[in-house]
């Protein structure tokens, strides 16, 4: 039978950066301390093609995720990012004639949580991870590694809050006086989704766990399945009493990082994104920002 | 060559309801009075097929499309319906061994709209059309047609407001006089989609724009594309006047068909459906209702 | 604190048939003989709403699910099924004002199979499972019950094959030779999505492992995430030998139903929808049935 | 009133690179020699954002949008890339703190295409247009643009093929015979979608038309809405005598560049990707590359 993907392309001269499976689906068993999370992730897997070859053996990528993802349902692994590791390297290992491979993961997440103690339920968040290998000249690996998540909170707006105050001390002069300041007015506010992703140093770690509160402890809330009256209330006032437009969200977020991680290194890169869906359009606000975290702590200094 | 569709099936007495196309997407153009709407339509289309036959001439369907919808971009058609009913109608004359037909259409939709006059600029609807026709004993056909709409607005929740107005007044106590009974306090707000679809009678017509206002209506508020900050306020104080669950929301639209409607029969079916993208829930909240008009009369009479 | 659900609603006289939470996500831990199933669950729940009542008590829903779905972490369930209809009764014992309750719930889940007993690797599918609950006139609970799945396949179309056959013996006058009648030969395949849903009767049971097999036996050939070089051409051939319009999968698989789920009673409710992502068109083509399980023993046995 | 949005941020020192708008809708009409184009596009626009600011102006978005866009309704414009070039101007002169401007917009485009002269009707592809401004020390703006199109075809796999034709002379030993040779043989096909984007030069241009032609050359086959029997033979025959890995239709396609667009300079840049859905897996297969025209130009010529 001929190896029709080892025969030589039409079309010369022409190496290919990437090429692999995409869309994959695959259950994925991380043990954490307290107990096993069991993910359902999305992979996209590839590897760069040189040009005298036709075709990428493809098949060999299913198996990897086979070995690797597959079987953390009888041997859990530590983190999805270990995972992703230990794709891309196997990767370069069946695809002899790459330079490099990479691997993007995505999978839903769900952490306990509540307003209270007594209201905790399962809330969801997707994780991220990514991992990628290059082949160097003698033939040593080298690993490039990302970990990050998304979390959805709650945003109210700063600006229209002050219209709406400055409309009802209008219609309602006593509103203006001092001790009425602090009193916080309606204005709109809506769904926000906010990811932020590592790019890590070799050695750096995080934990997505800490990443998530970061997270949502930059949003104006966070928000929570289960919200009796009163807890109702009480998202409702701390997202006005915290109104923040997506640029607050985002800045907030990266001034946060150095106290949050002190242990990632001043190359590590960070990327940031926030989207709020408006209630008041019909369309999203976002912000985004990539950095590195030596910028960051440098200029928050300043 | 073999007409393989013709066949008989090897699975033999099965008469299948529905066989067709899906997700097929054609430019319709409609003449209104004021400026021809280009619409890029989703469609759904089929007939029946008997038990002595292996396959339904699909093609047929692609081609009526082909003569019914693309021909519009010379000769505008009326309106989306109609030409949904001209496509059923030619679907159970192309397939003679059919008895039934149906045609399902959803398409964007855009209106100049604004907060105020000088704030004008395209909005984005759904629109949504259905036909059924089907063919009796004596070969005459009988047709169903469905009108209808999807528009997206936002509500603001009267609960979150009451229990926030009690938290306030326990910390600002000057707020227990009456003259703040109607102040506008902080709740949740958020992007709502509603959808109203008629049921129509022989002869019973409705225009998708007086569809899509009726929805607008019901919401807390419309939302729209320009909002400087004043029209922000106006926007939010006016969501925070009229504050509302989505069963608030639905019962207001039924409420308000017969009289937007009333050239409507009382056999008209109304199937209507509102969604609330919570902004304190990672979830949504959802009201549905299905109920004729006529019942609608009589409800809101007694 | 006022209890703003409990209010009389503005608009008198309309109860509304559904007002509950969609697009909530939850893990659900199912245990089976061999292993535990982690799903990912997509829960829409809802009750109806007496016309004199303002609001649904929306957090009690929430409270449901955390009771019933987050515990089986530590206490798994049977099934995705058995899940719903606990939480459909305790919809009705939560919301006293209700008469009627639903759920509808879809998952992702994945099973080992393989082309061959050395190729096994996970599978993904769809889990469906929906429960109604209706309270009679003396307070006597009514439940229905759904159960279904959704597999991805793929189907070779037969009439292609055909055409395709006689342009080729034109041009190999060879071909027309009887011995090669049975050589398979070119034609379109493509993805199929195929949906299998019963409706239970009371005490109806059915094991999703084997709606999945019964789904996968109906398409031209299931489809596998390990392929290499040889399987590939088994998969091929097997699909070119069965080759499918979606109506001879659609009736395939109903005929296949009585043999094959002996244990159900004639009054189970069938639902099946197949869709092919066609390959020589942008467009899908779909197929889809209603009936009885008695209907269909009765029409193949005549 | 205050200005919020220009009040210094609680986080200093943090400028952002990107605030804006995304998902927002529109309609643009695009003129061309024959005939209006009427597109519904998704625009994401946005600013950086100076570090001593609080928030961005986005309603300024949004007006920019209505006045650019809105308005092709009675005055259209030549493409959706000239449209994004002026939105992208009007970006930096509204937002005076800004240096740098993005738009992404995506449309959906509509082709009378056909198997042949009869069978035409309209075919559906997506555009993409981009541009970014650079506000330079001096005051003076550097504008880069993209442009591209997304096309589905066909691809059938050659591996497979040969697979199959080796087990089908196994079982039929006369079709070794050299005059079977080229006899091609069933193989596993499936829908692709390509999409091809170049970042062009000052004065580059190419015509979108064009870039779908391109990219449906490279496919085993383009696809049709409408075929009958003898087209579906001919299209079925097409992509089997051209069998393509997602491979080969990636260097197809970029091999075809240099003499397809003759007119592009060397430094324009070309990002392309595609994806076969496969038919016997449940994931997709991709490629994708990033590469100048000089460098096709020279690598090819070597």
């Amino acid at each position: 039978m001929k190896d029709v993907h080892a025969m030589a392309p039409a079309q010369g001269n022409l190496r290919l950066r990437s090429v692999g499976l995409s869309g994959i689906r695959k259950p994925l068993v991380v043990q954490r301390a307290e107990r096993q999370n069991v993910l359902a992730v999305t992979f996209r897997v590839g590897v760069d093609l040189p040009s005298d070859r036709k075709g990428s053996d493809l098949s060999r990528n299913a198996e990897i995720l086979a070995e690797i993802v597959d079987t953390t349902v009888t041997r859990p692994v530590d983190s999805l990012e270990s995972a992703c590791s230990s794709i891309v390297r196997e990767l370069l290992v069946r695809h002899p004639y790459a330079r490099e491979a990479a691997v993007e993961a995505s999978a839903e997440y769900f952490l306990q949580k509540g307003v209270s103690e007594e209201r905790r339920s399962f809330e969801d968040y997707t994780l991220i991870a990514e991992a990628r290998a290059t082949r160097g000249p003698g033939g040593e690996v080298e690993l490039g590694r990302a970990v990050g998540a998304e979390a959805v909170g709650m945003t109210a707006c700063p600006c229209a809050m002050e219209t709406c105050r400055a409309e009802l001390v209008r219609e309602f002069p006593e509103l203006a006086a001092s001790k009425f300041e602090s009193l916080p007015m309606i204005t709109h506010n809506q769904r926000n989704r906010t990811r932020l992703v590592f790019e890590l140093e070799d050695g750096g770690d995080v934990e997505v766990d800490d990443v998530i509160d970061t997270i949502e402890a930059s949003a104006s809330s966070p928000t929570y399945a289960i919200l009796k009256r009163g807890d109702e209330g009480a998202v409702v006032l701390r997202a006005h009493r915290r109104p923040k437009f997506v640029e607050d969200v985002l800045r907030d977020l990266l001034a946060s990082l150095p106290a949050r991680f002190p242990q990632l290194s001043d190359r590590t890169g960070v990327r940031a994104t926030t989207v709020s869906e408006e209630s008041i359009h019909k369309y999203n606000v976002e912000a985004s920002h990539r950095v590195s975290l030596g910028e960051l702590r440098q200029g928050l200094e300043t």
